[in-house]
């Protein structure tokens, strides 16, 4: 837990832009993402368009637990390709090694973050290794990406959740039921954003 | 995922209000969860005030995900209270067998709601068993809460992850910091209310 | 935690028999599972056998944690098809309500239990539905599998990789590498089963 | 998942070597994990001995799970030392930053080798800081344990779930009750022992 007194102090910005910033030098658009994100979800909702996926990957890239994992993975991989760690982690991160589940841990944290519905969908895309997983998992090119390729799957499979959680949002609303409790919380953080409060 | 088409369809407030109406029906109110939010918390945040630990702790019940694990719980115990689960399983609920762990995979899954940081916290207070926790464990009282004792030590670690994530953001924007990605999520669902947009 | 002094005792015997049991009574068969793990492994061990596969179910059936979640989730089936959960309990699990993910959450505490690694095909199995899992998912027989078409998935996907593990221990041995920890953990086991120690 | 045919193969023995060496690098001794394993279980089995814990411990430690959770940490923690890892992901693991939980998640994955029944004590012991964990969260060393302590926590929660399945076996066998499925997993791996096969 954060002790206020200790004079280090987290700057939020720099953690959202240094994720944006390693997601782009090591190759990977939020499109491409975004695209994984359409495979999975356009037969549930046909009328799916990018924008929505796109925005949906940027919702799952603000959350600071979604940050911590992609920066500690892509921090793991460029090591991994500078040859840095030490043996047999190196051994094992470079030639993704099939008992070392590291990744897949990282991963999970990131489904995790819109529950436990986004499980299937990132086995699913993990194995299958659709558009840019298959770009990530090219063993040919020198590049190391043990932890992106886990964890790109996972960022699609959680923006996938995320729509799903939405989507029944706009049914109900549709339907006129009464406010759902997500409506509730907006409506609080609304109330709470008029009167300058953080929350 | 769910499927657009079949008749059947979820009604979110519904969920919602069982949730809580469930919790009062056991004993369980939002006050004595919010006091073990305060004394997990209060260490780090002096200033905290129960009015915080309520809003926290509603706004955790208000996720779709712990609504599920909670229902889900009493729904079980209340079954074990009745004798109307199958042997072994109901001598396990109602013993609260020390290898029997599902009520603990369902705490995980609400503290997960806000990320590993609860982890630390959940396992404290449930091994302590301070406040409502204790009356929870009484095994002399007919009642059976082998789901709900660690359910709600779960919302309580949840609602302090919260807290965490939100005092956070307080903390830099009285720094001046520029806006943090939550600020960024915040503006998004705030425009996107303007024009009466679901998210 | 148990407390030995306690007087209500497990019976481990009765709890792994009510699972066999109940996979049964349940109509599915440890042929049927290890049908799905010969899927899953085939390509990676061509010489996998049927006898394998199964022994592997075995085992992973054989571990408490699975027997617990495998008993409850079975158990939350046949209240939901006998009617006797409260609503909307009864109606999520009725209608494998797409955001309903305690199913999920309890067929990832059953790939836990080998490890990370075993994530990927859960997800694989569980969007595909092969075999089993496409009869187990047929929403026109009146039966509900909600949990035990996840669980079923899980327990194929745990198999896996206790395969995965031992297929290594084989292979180091086939090299003449000196006895990898697995062996160390035999070689305790053993010399406490000749000294009729319990471990 | 393990190719066959790839070149590149992984060497058990030299990760538990190097699992145990690191741990040895970074100043825990097997006897400090199993002094934490002592102080959690003591209140449940009177009788433990010190021997019996350090055995848990390392049976843990045998794990490849376990093995591949303690090197990746120790590394990010020795280079976050050695000042090499990229800001902002530098700042938050030398600062033990409240909001990075990758730590929790890998300690997480120790934990869950043995079944949710550890949460509660890895959680306790990580609150409490007793023994070894005390001195591992000293910030005034110029060392960095930001993982190794979240890590240690785990192992011994870990092995405290290992003894109470253990002592369960135990007791049923004294009891006289027919043999449990531990030891039915036993059995087969003894006769293949005796078989000379892996598993």
């Amino acid at each position: 837990m954060t002790d206020a007194k200790i004079p280090y102090s987290l700057n939020s910005k720099a953690v959202a832009e240094a994720t944006r910033l390693w997601l782009q030098k090591r190759g990977v658009t939020l499109q491409e993402i975004a695209e994984l994100v359409m495979l999975l979800q356009k037969k549930y909702y046909p009328n799916l368009t990018m924008e929505e996926c796109i925005h949906n990957v940027e919702m799952v890239l603000s959350k600071r637990e979604v940050q911590n994992a992609v920066l500690t993975g892509i921090q793991l991989d460029v090591l991994a390709e500078e040859g840095k760690l030490f043996a047999p982690l190196q051994d094992m991160i470079e030639n993704d090694e099939g008992l070392y589940g590291v990744d897949e841990i990282l991963a999970f944290s990131i489904v995790n973050v819109y529950g436990s519905i986004g499980f299937t969908n990132y086995g699913y895309v993990d194995k299958l290794k659709p558009g840019v997983l298959e770009r990530l998992n090219d063993k040919t090119t020198g590049q190391i990406h043990t932890y992106l390729d886990d964890i790109v799957g996972a960022v699609a499979a959680a923006a996938s959740s995320r729509i799903a959680h939405r989507k029944q949002a706009e049914r109900e609303q549709e339907l006129g039921l009464p406010h759902a409790p997500e409506d509730a919380e907006e409506a609080a953080r609304r109330s709470s954003l008029e009167n300058t409060e953080p929350e």
